[in-house]
């Protein structure tokens, strides 16, 4: 009986504390984008940073990539390709200087991820998606996903990053 | 025994998933930084994202927050002052020019993060660090703190954001 109710706490426990990052093994109930048919997965703004970055020019915004803990671990390991199940997504907020933070500063330096942009995932299915280098692509703005025809720009603009298994983003230390 | 054998995979299967989460309760053997006496806790580089930055000037950086649990609860929450035993990390990595992030947007405009520069850490306890906020302030560069003349500045500089709990960075979403 001891050993049973020691068991209900662990697992009380242990679950408590993997809530906000067990990894997306169902989709929401969102439109599925076009092509690729990928639905927003749930729980993904908790998934670990892989790194963060800068878009000047006409996308004017801060970034950061988040993945899941299959793609996290490949990472991690070194794996490439990446195994089926890992999942990418990267966060765009729009660039906004942070008037709080340069009068700490003392100088206009600061700037902060201001309104959200869309996020873009990249989902691993060797099979599924074997026609576009074993990756499904995804673009939401608002929850809802971009057309078709912004769908078939994404696997061309990954496609010269073959040799890191279409992935351009590195782990930042 | 079918039971025992379920309760089993079922821990194991938890505490796999939990292992790259689970908060920092200890310290590592590492050198503590001056005043506060904190050091670098394990697995932080694991913890949630709150937000991004890009510092120009002398910074010249892209930056990234993480928290603990007990942090992320907290913005979620929007839970003001911040409970005890929260821990901010704010990484920063050089500010770097990608070009192969470049060559598929066809111009230049993408900066990602490059090596790893200092990284500098908030940690709440209101009865340790009463004098201060109820934070204690950590920097380390390369797992080495910065001198006591450095973190003398750490309070000071937060103390406009007192209305916030002297903490800058708000969640990006």
């Amino acid at each position: 009986m001891r050993w049973i109710m020691f068991v209900g706490v662990a697992i009380a426990a242990l679950g408590g504390a993997a809530v906000t990052m067990i990894p997306a093994s169902g989709q929401t109930d969102g439109e599925a984008a076009p092509i690729y048919g990928i639905k927003i997965p749930p729980g993904y703004r908790d998934w670990q940073l892989i790194s963060v970055a800068r878009e000047e020019g006409n996308f004017n915004d801060l970034r950061a990539q988040l993945g899941n803990d299959v793609a996290i671990r490949a990472y991690r390991d070194g794996t490439l390709p990446f195994p089926d199940g890992s999942i990418i997504v990267a966060l765009h907020w729009n660039y906004v200087a942070s008037e709080e933070n340069n009068k700490a500063f003392g100088r206009s330096q600061s700037f902060v991820a201001g309104s959200p942009k869309n996020i873009q995932f990249m989902v691993k299915d060797s099979k599924k998606y074997a026609a576009t280098g074993g990756w499904g692509f995804a673009d939401f703005t608002d929850g809802k996903p971009a057309d078709e025809a912004m769908h078939k720009t994404c696997f061309s603009c990954h496609e010269p990053i073959k040799a890191r298994d279409f992935v351009f983003t590195r782990y930042a230390p």
